[in-house]
């Protein structure tokens, strides 16, 4: 077994792991990175088709207020273009096929006065939440002790909104309405500006794209430090003295002072930990649970729905395709068309063959676009939850009751172990924004001390 | 690195892992169990203190319907008596301190007629939960969409009535109610009989104490395969082929056609899977988080509080002291009193040093039975969350969306593994009972294959 010396450890090559390496490269401090996959990358992926065209299947998009990336794709002169967001959107509801445009479907009156004020109670509350320590709030408590869900089925009177509502949490959350508590939807609201600004493209969580995607502008970053790296190294143990901290991988173990993790709680939970992780946060780790998310992108010659007026942009009742974006690079280049299937029915879905999934989403896309959907030069989806080293995606979500009583330990210190990931961020939490930010900020910490 | 061949791995050497060892042993299997801990009983260790003492620091209670611990408490000539439930109970209530008998509370009529029509809903409608699949009931949808919380919020009305009502929960669950789907709190309910069962002393599931403790019971049952236990082995991996599969632990591997885990889903997280488990079954173990119980034992040369007249019983809205039970085995023997504290008040009261809490709670006992109280013979605590190989107590509990979206992969066996533990119970989930259950059911899947 190699043996090596270092004074810090980072524990994950994704964004936030590159950003505390960054810091700690800049400050001319000894360092290791070790990640678990034979790639840097984390949650983001960057990959070329055979059809020649490239696709983030992880995270990708960038919204307007995430200084953290942004200051990043200039640093390394990315390119970047704007998600397309011209033309007719569709809304699919009940075999009914329907146009609108901009962010709230065109549906009927009522049920769109209850869904935008819906959106806008939800805005207000949110900003409300301390993004410090959201459990300070006055009724921390009580939003805390109900879901989501439970919250719409007191403010939400329409059928149709709310279906359209549970939609925008699904593209949101990579979960259900009912499977997070209210106090970290409000939370999540908050850290990403507002629900308006999760939601949608211009001026949201997905106005912008980078050309060559989000893994290559984290490789451009990693670049001066890439010979300290450790690739194909999962950690398994780490034991804590006095004195240091030694880092267990199957066939090295690397001494140092301090360790920053940035793996979600339900990962971090797969290490073993002597002595053992103080109580508190062993049991958050057992109670941030990943979403599930899974990317579809369909691959045309061109993007020809855009010549027949249409976005590309589809809301649909019907599964599989529930949500779907124009990720086009150019007029000219691949028409790429991106469907998101989202919570339980990713699950689902990705237990069907993949010849399957091909036929089921091409044929719901037809029904929208016509026979020239069929034609794809390439069918090519991923999904997150069986990823052993990411075990879901986008990010970790809280359930009722675990804010309030386990927020405090998220990021909070033990002896020489440090804590970052985006589930530990305060602005842009489960974004790579967010990522970028925990990484600074527990690189930080270790140089303080 | 020692390598050892058997037919069949167990793991863990609780009442689930014992269970199926049994089983096996009697079928005359090669089998091996490995066991995390130096010694085997799990969740359930009994203690002699150093005042000659004994008691049960886990689990000890055995309810009338508990079938398969009976037989055991039968087949190993166990003692037993039962918990002493015999005159006044304490009520303390915003400072003010009153009497009563029975399970319920005296207290005004209006809570009281509340608090009965809450558990009578609860009972009648947890009768309807299919115990083999609570996800196929007609609301099962809507029943996991809410927390016990939320329930408790539409359909209870006084302050007082819903304070006991959470008493009962955290007694029953080692949680809050904002922490607990209620599907799954009816599921649990219907699985110990029901809610009212869950709660009482006599007819209910803390009907009966064994003489020497649960876990010597479990010892005596292990008894005639002591040999194949091997203590000290925390499993860390787990290899699958075609053709077989290997456990690794610090020290060795064992090669073998099967492996049944008993562990709780949050602790089987923490194992390394080779292949890695099927996607769903692997987001399932992020979401089943474990209570927070602690115990803490005052013993007294005599239950002197029974010539009081006193039952020893104390329900109170003041922390730490919120429940207790006398746990004396005679008149004449050490007087036991036990404190539980559950959910959040135990991890905050751990965080205490021992001195503090001992003085906390003698404290709040002289409240109630004067000075007496404070002259312990010995004060001894503990808290499951603290337990490296548990991570918490009584059992793991599902928050919102758990139960119908993952509910089927419980005890789904995934190529040569099989699940038990009492998580994976139908009868008595959460209890020594419901780990037999699942013990037994384990070992004839494999006896079968």
């Amino acid at each position: 077994m190699q043996e090596l010396h270092t004074d810090i450890v980072i524990i994950g090559a994704g964004y936030a792991g590159i950003a505390a390496a960054k810091k700690l490269h800049e400050a001319g401090r000894s360092f290791l990175l070790l990640e678990a996959r034979d790639r840097i990358g984390g949650r983001t992926h960057t990959q070329q088709l055979d059809c020649g065209a490239t696709v983030d299947l992880g995270a990708q998009w960038i919204g307007p207020t995430q200084h953290h990336i942004w200051k990043w794709v200039k640093e390394t002169n990315t390119g970047t273009f704007d998600c397309y967001d011209t033309g007719k959107n569709i809304l699919a509801w009940k075999n009914k096929v329907s146009t609108y445009k901009g962010t709230i479907p065109k549906i009927d009156p009522i049920s769109l006065i209850d869904l935008g004020l819906a959106i806008d109670k939800i805005n207000k509350l949110c900003k409300q939440i301390p993004l410090d320590a959201p459990w300070t709030h006055p009724r921390a408590e009580e939003f805390d002790s109900m879901t989501l869900h439970t919250w719409m089925e007191k403010n939400m009177f329409t059928k149709k909104a709310k279906h359209l509502f549970n939609i925008g949490v699904e593209t949101v959350f990579a979960a259900g309405a009912h499977e997070i508590s209210f106090l970290h939807a409000l939370f999540y609201c908050h850290s990403g500006d507002n629900m308006e600004a999760l939601i949608s493209i211009a001026n949201g969580a997905q106005q912008t794209l980078t050309i060559g995607g989000t893994q290559t502008l984290l490789k451009k970053i990693a670049e001066p430090f890439l010979d300290k790296i450790r690739l194909n190294q999962p950690v398994i143990k780490v034991v804590q003295t006095a004195d240091n901290v030694t880092v267990y991988t199957e066939d090295s173990k690397v001494v140092a002072r301090k360790v920053i993790f940035t793996l979600p709680p339900a990962l971090l939970n797969t290490i073993r930990f002597s002595p053992a992780l103080p109580q508190r946060k062993a049991q958050l780790l057992q109670r941030v649970p990943m979403g599930a998310a899974m990317k579809c992108f369909c691959v045309y010659k061109t993007p020809f729905w855009r010549k027949q007026g249409f976005s590309g942009q589809i809301v649909s009742d019907t599964l599989p395709v529930r949500v779907t974006f124009d990720c086009t690079h150019q007029d000219d280049d691949y028409g790429i068309l991106l469907v998101f299937v989202e919570g339980h029915n990713a699950r689902d879905f990705i237990e069907q063959p993949e010849s399957v999934r091909r036929e089921k989403v091409l044929q719901q896309l037809v029904g929208y676009f016509g026979e020239e959907a069929r034609n794809v030069l390439e069918y090519k989806d991923k999904c997150w939850t069986e990823e052993e080293y990411s075990r879901g995606c986008y990010a970790g979500n809280m359930p009722p009751g675990v804010l309030t009583q386990f927020g405090q330990s998220l990021r909070e210190p033990y002896q020489h172990l440090h804590f970052a990931g985006t589930e530990t961020a305060m602005r842009w939490n489960g974004y790579m924004d967010g990522a970028i930010e925990s990484g600074f900020r527990a690189a930080e910490e270790v140089l303080k001390n």
